[in-house]
């Protein structure tokens, strides 16, 4: 047996409790391994730890298995009898068997003969305040990301200085521009996301700042006057709710804007600023320009505009805190999405946790983070991450050719191996964002587009679209990302049927709960090894499955059976970039 | 290559700053792996995140390589410039190359071809709130563990009421006898415990209880009648700081006795008392006797008179934190030992860290944990834990005759290979305690005793000895290891030789940074695989060597050394059950 390939550890996404009452175990082993037994017991029931302890055990297969790169995935779930629960595994390759427990591994006989004390794997207990809960209410959420200047001008009065004439959709855009969308503009368009399916809106910033992106915070208590005010924000948040859409807003903590009075001080007055250790300095004064890149003061990326705020200080921690209960009492915010959350230190990340589930029990916090990000979920500082990584390993079967079937399904299973179950379910899915090029103009087709959208949307976790996906809005990377919405073009009817094939996928992710389940299980069709098959399990035998031709030819699907939703399929031959989701 | 074997996930031991410039990165492989490599640069050097990201990057060779039982565990520290690092690594095997990212495994040439974003490592910032900072006096503490009612009775007014006369060394010892052992006793023996070198005294439970043992508080704001007064204990405290010897007292807050009041009250009026949620309890009234077992309510093991005390409820971890200040501003305490540990609430114990580094900033605390418990020493709950594994590992080899002295070298290397390296060094590393077996009574043999004494002292870690250890008392599974101390037999000089063998291990172990190094190297002398030998590092060159000789036989040690110190050697010979110390 490949020892070396097994790997467990009693914590993270290996072993952690469900709830209050079930354990998850999982265990990841070569492709030899058959089999994976489980041992488990209570560890005082033979008596207690110092002694001669013989536990009663209980035995279990662990019997389900996803596929990954070099490794098989096994998972299980057991109900402790009191809450404790100390186990070990054993292994079966052919004929042979090993015993694994935290100090290693065993042959049978090592294992029966063995004298003195054994190392087995422990969970100790099942504390309820460590158990991972997440928001119930995300499950099922539909979002859409709104870039607030580029949505709609709802309110001409207050639009910037230099706006420009609002642009048209094949139209660059560029970092310096403001095009004056603003808040009142969201709220009239909340019946249009309303009807088009949606029920969470995540917007960019909206506080004071000299950008259009507005990640340069200037005052974090006030709306941006060209955005509206208080009242403006208040209407657009109860507005929101009667229509059952919840809002997110983008809390930029990790930095600064160069215009906050705080840090306009210390750069005044260096070191005898109160605010010196708000910041991270290593040295004042300061340079006319390339103060990041020549280590003056740390910043976001070596953007000078963008002073680094020090989330390791009480004061800071205690500031950006207030402003998130501000934002939650006064506006009645549902969830906070927490820009370069990676950087900010977790002490910051678990205090806001805490204070949020004070104010709202079932807050939902997103951290930017674009790798993995077991250490910002383990239950008590993020509920879910921007799943990048999933947007990664789609892309990777999209972009590159020579990707198989089997290397998607293996990455598509490293994905939803890297956490909790319940962190899986709320994971915050998305193609494309400000920061990213848009998924159309990357993948240069419109077929292989909804192809990809046809996964998005039978993905585990909770989907989001940038807004201009219903229309398949174009743009090369940041800024050129975050053009105008084209909404003449939608009064015209320009996109009428873009915009229904979103509807479609919408209501059927929110009506069909196989859509939205965890349960993923590939499959295979032909030895092509270029088309993408799975079926999505559902609780009540309601399964789907999709079929993708991401091959150069078209193929035919020999099947009778019910199609939900398709394209590029005329009931026999699924064409090349074509897929089809059918009922099973 | 056997990349199933490869690990690395960039958190806990695998991924950690040791300071807020230095960023330890560990990676565990196969056997077959020759070399690591690992490249590293700043995320941001080549464009932000989103763009075409083309990162400057470091090659660094990793050379540090420990052997696991199927593993080489490879290590390297890295001072990324901006806190910011991004890294992959490149593993060879013979001729072959292979590339490593968070995302899987590529050969070179899918590294280079591959299109889209790239899914590298990430360790985002080094935040100096998130460093695991432990207690820079720990490292260098000798600990001397007390059982108070049988160490020393100094003031026979407050003798329990049914006191036994103190006990001879042979004698066994029950849980339900007193012995009279108190305060009072220990101050009498603090100079006798300077003497022989000792800096640290951990006390089992001190506050009032109607065991011998009081794991069972009745008040925890009490100090036992039986053993002193809150002046006694304040006197006892600064009494052992004036020579220099640091107090560690056990926090007891798993679970409380059946007679502290708040649980009366519970028993009482059930749901009606105010404090039915400070425990946990699944339905009440309770019976007579097997509560525990029944499922009436959770205690420590099946204990009906220890009821768990619910520390998921946060009255009870504010009472709690009163406690722990209240003993740490009243008695002058500097650290604390938890019982039973891991079955206390997370939450618990993250506020308990805050609060005593807000009182005093070099607090040590130290869980009760047998199992791995990197879940704990993240930094933001103990420095450290009971060392148990370490125990086991070293007893493996002398319990169980076919293992080798490369098992034995796998499991220590396992046991420093679990954590970060700043947790190694203030490990609380014990051979024995008041819930095992004497180790003398374990081994069956004194010889074998002073072996393991080697080993323990030349550990990395804090050490620990349990009363009487420097006598060898013997003692079989608890209560029998808490047997009276033999001052008689020591004052007669009976074991003067023993206790000038602890004094000599004591002083070497705190003059020689060697015995205290965590670089420990495993050697070979001979093909007999039951000679244990490794040679600990020293900064400044002063190197020792340890051997041990495990097998069934004499042998002869074929070199010109300097001792240190051995056992059963006769400058040529080094005799079964023997062991030298040698500088290298």
């Amino acid at each position: 047996m490949n020892l070396s390939a097994i790997y467990h550890e009693s914590k993270d996404n290996y072993c952690y409790p469900l709830n209050e009452n079930e354990l998850v175990i999982n265990i990841k082993t070569g492709y030899d391994v058959d089999r994976v037994i489980l041992y488990y017991g209570d560890p005082f029931k033979g008596g207690i730890m110092g002694g001669d302890y013989v536990a009663e055990t209980y035995r279990i297969e662990v019997a389900e298995c996803k596929k990954l790169q070099y490794h098989k995935f096994w998972s299980v779930i057991v109900k402790p009898e009191f809450k404790r629960c100390k186990y070990y595994f054993e292994l079966i390759a052919g004929s042979e068997h090993v015993f694994y427990i935290e100090g290693g591994f065993m042959t049978e006989d090592e294992f029966k003969s063995h004298r003195g004390m054994r190392q087995d794997f422990f969970f100790p207990w099942m504390n309820k305040a460590d158990v991972n809960f997440v928001p119930n209410w995300v499950k099922s959420t539909i979002w859409y990301q709104i870039f607030p200047d580029r949505f709609c001008n709802g309110d001409e009065t207050i639009n910037p200085e230099n706006v420009k004439e609002w642009a048209l959709p094949n139209q660059s855009v560029k970092n310096s521009e403001c095009y004056g969308g603003d808040l009142q503009g969201i709220i009239n368009k909340l019946d249009y996301l309303k009807e088009l399916g949606i029920t969470g809106i995540y917007m960019t910033p909206i506080n004071v700042s000299k950008s259009n992106h507005k990640y340069d915070t200037t005052d974090y208590y006030k709306i941006d006057t060209n955005f509206g005010d208080k009242q403006t924000m208040q209407k657009l948040v109860s507005e929101a709710h009667k229509r059952n859409i919840r809002i997110m807003l983008d809390g930029v903590f990790n930095h600064c804007g160069e215009d906050f009075p705080v840090w306009q001080d210390v750069v005044k007055n260096g070191p005898k600023s109160k605010y010196f250790n708000w910041f991270m300095i290593n040295e004042w004064p300061f340079n006319k320009g390339y103060n990041a890149m020549e280590g003056k003061y740390y910043t976001f990326a070596f953007e000078d505009y963008m002073p680094k705020l020090n989330t390791n200080n009480p004061e800071v921690i205690n500031y950006l805190l207030d402003v998130c209960t501000y934002w939650v009492n006064e506006y009645d915010i549902d969830a906070l999405r927490l820009d370069v959350a990676n950087e900010i230190s977790h002490e910051f990340c678990k205090k806001l946790k805490e204070r949020m589930l004070s104010l709202k029990s079932d807050f939902y916090i997103v951290g930017e983070i674009w790798h993995n990000s077991m250490k910002w979920l383990r239950g008590d500082e993020f509920d879910s991450v921007m799943n990048y990584p999933l947007k990664e390993s789609i892309d990777d079967f999209w972009l590159n050719k020579n990707t198989t079937r089997d290397d998607f399904e293996h990455s598509i299973n490293r994905c939803y191996s890297m956490y909790m179950k319940q962190t899986n379910d709320v994971l915050f899915n998305l193609l494309d964002s400000h920061d990213t090029i848009r998924l159309v103009t990357e993948l240069g087709d419109i077929d292989k587009f909804y192809q990809q959208m046809a996964v998005l949307f039978t993905m585990p976790g909770t989907t989001c679209i940038f807004y201009g996906t219903e229309v398949a809005l174009e743009g090369k990377h940041d800024p050129d990302c975050r053009r105008c919405m084209p909404w003449n073009e939608i009064k015209n009817g320009d996109y009428n049927d873009r915009i229904e094939i979103m509807k479609t996928l919408i209501r059927l992710r929110k009506e069909k709960n196989a859509f939205r389940s965890s349960n993923i299980c590939f499959t295979k069709h032909t030895d092509n090894e270029r088309i993408l098959s799975y079926i999505k399990k559902d609780d009540k035998g309601e399964d789907i499955e999709v079929i993708l031709n991401c091959s150069d030819e078209d193929i035919i699907i020999n099947k009778t059976c019910e199609v939900i939703f398709s394209r590029l399929y005329d009931g026999k031959v699924l064409k090349q970039n074509g897929f089809i989701i059918i009922k099973r």
